[in-house]
């Protein structure tokens, strides 16, 4: 837990890193927002308050340096990544988010600079997904590495699995695809021709996801859902989990016009179907009764959601198109455009 | 959690490392014990069944390669160490085990024979400590780094803290100190003389650590209570937290006269003093009222644990010897022999 201030961890921390203790009273403290379970990090466990009528929702996920994010990108953008990647899954299982541990693998890169910034975003998110830092570790390592463990709750019967889908279900997605996809090649792939302010606005998109709350606020609507973290065809796999199939209207698979612009633009240097493979939108996958539509399209407009209804779930194993072709690669998706 | 199997996955794990997918069916599925709140390991979260009269405690922890572990390290230590490490918080915490999330950031060194090695011990583990794996998260890194959270169970008056000390308070030790650290002198200087059979047994003390669940049995008896993980003295100050002081009877801090003659033996390769900077034997220190003596001393003999009295908490902030002299860094411990 955090406050595993002392010779160990002095020994894990080598001089030219700030000692844990420095790094928690001066950055990571405050995070706590002085609930009685996380001890103000002053033991090495710490304790939830959920509330008896509720399951304790968990999940978990690691980002890496060089795979999930570079060491020069922002602080902040890391910082939201954890986070994002977290709650996408709590939401995805129709729970609500109350708190989080965080496991900080650090080297000398990071600073008191770098530590205020990380920590500046944290407390920001924490105060608009209403959650807390209930306990964590630092430790040295080469590449920096953050684990976190996030804490939701839910009644048993609106928690949300991905194997639940029923056959006639329409199949929904929130927001649009692609936006990350293209902002990360927009960073790494300086060819693209692109206006400057389409450049901002889709770098933003790759460095601050957001995750979508839809399945907890519409749990009770939906069969089956995941967020898309695996991409669209890898996690629509998941929902039908080899045993039924799906009927996609490729057409209506939501990509804005602006970034099927700019692919078309850029043809030799970027490609529409590698959207469908790139799941750092976030965005939310899930099946309903067709007798639901009214409900979910009232119901995303009040939270200002953008709800898109792309298919039906089908008793035929497989994905296939409108035309009931099979639709058997990524590659098959390049005439959604 | 554990089943990201598909594209993103695939994308962050090299062809030269196998498939996430491959490794959960293989080596991590049995590991969840069929409990239901972790739905097979086929959501990206899991639900935590802990009864209504209990506080759910959480601990987590990460452990690095070339710092707490080396590669060539036997898998099955590496497992023991990331299990006992925050079963021992759980316990210090006065609660019982109950499950556990996995973060595990793998490298090419690692394969099937690992694996198979690392999750036989899990699994092993599992047995003997009641517990289940929950889900998890793996990942792509170039040095193995794993961070696990564990999830225990305590009713609120009986969860302890590291600050509730009281003056006149007992301070107690169970097993013995520097078993661990002697084993690892023994394995990173060949130099040291020592028999085979101590060379083994003091290794294995050293790999294989066991966490002390003393502090969940005794609960009732401790008011405030730690886990040598950080070395005794560093420990003993977060029991005093700046608030008390603790009149220590040198000669009791217990140590196997094996491991002072091995130590007197070698002593331009071994210091006695390191022993109480170095933590990694996981023994507990408590407090507890003088009027419980016999009783703690009653359930130790059933336990079958060692217990020893090495001092008293007074209201003289600092660390003190029997004749009330400041202790005041390390060294000053080298009489304690």
């Amino acid at each position: 837990m955090l406050l595993l201030i002392n010779i160990w961890m002095k020994k894990k921390l080598s001089n030219k890193i700030l000692s844990e203790k420095k790094i928690i009273n001066n950055f990571f403290k405050r995070l706590n927002f002085n609930k009685t379970g996380t001890f103000n990090f002053e033991n090495d466990a710490g304790y939830l308050n959920i509330s008896e009528k509720y399951k304790t929702v968990v999940t978990t996920d690691t980002i890496v340096e060089n795979i999930d994010f570079f060491s020069k990108d922002p602080p902040e953008s890391i910082a939201q990544k954890i986070v994002c990647v977290n709650l996408s899954d709590l939401y995805a299982m129709g729970s609500l988010p109350k708190a989080y541990t965080l496991n900080l693998s650090i080297n000398s890169s990071v600073d008191d600079k770098w530590l205020k910034k990380f920590t500046n975003k944290l407390f920001k998110l924490q105060k608009k997904y209403k959650i807390y830092l209930l306990g964590g570790d630092i430790s040295k390592s080469r590449e920096i590495c953050l684990s976190a463990t996030f804490f939701g709750k839910a009644k048993l019967k609106n928690i949300l699995s991905q194997n639940n889908c029923i056959i006639s279900d329409d199949i929904w997605i929130t927001g649009n695809l692609g936006n990350s996809f293209l902002g990360f090649k927009l960073l790494t792939k300086s060819k693209i021709k692109v206006k400057k302010t389409e450049f901002e606005t889709f770098k933003k998109k790759y460095f601050y996801p957001n995750p979508c709350s839809f399945g907890y606020i519409a749990s009770k609507y939906i069969n089956a859902a995941v967020d898309i973290s695996d991409g669209f065809y890898g996690d629509l796999n998941k929902l039908l989990n080899t045993k039924v199939g799906a009927k996609i209207k490729i057409s209506k698979i939501p990509i804005l016009k602006k970034v099927k612009r700019i692919i078309s633009e850029n043809k030799y240097l970027l490609k529409l179907e590698d959207i469908i493979s790139w799941g750092d939108d976030y965005e939310l996958m899930f099946t309903s009764s067709n007798q639901n539509r009214k409900h979910l399209l009232l119901l995303a407009k009040k939270q200002n959601v953008k709800l898109t209804n792309i298919g039906t779930i089908i008793k035929n194993k497989g994905i296939f198109d409108d035309s009931m072709r099979p639709i058997k690669n990524l590659q098959s998706f390049d005439h959604f455009s």
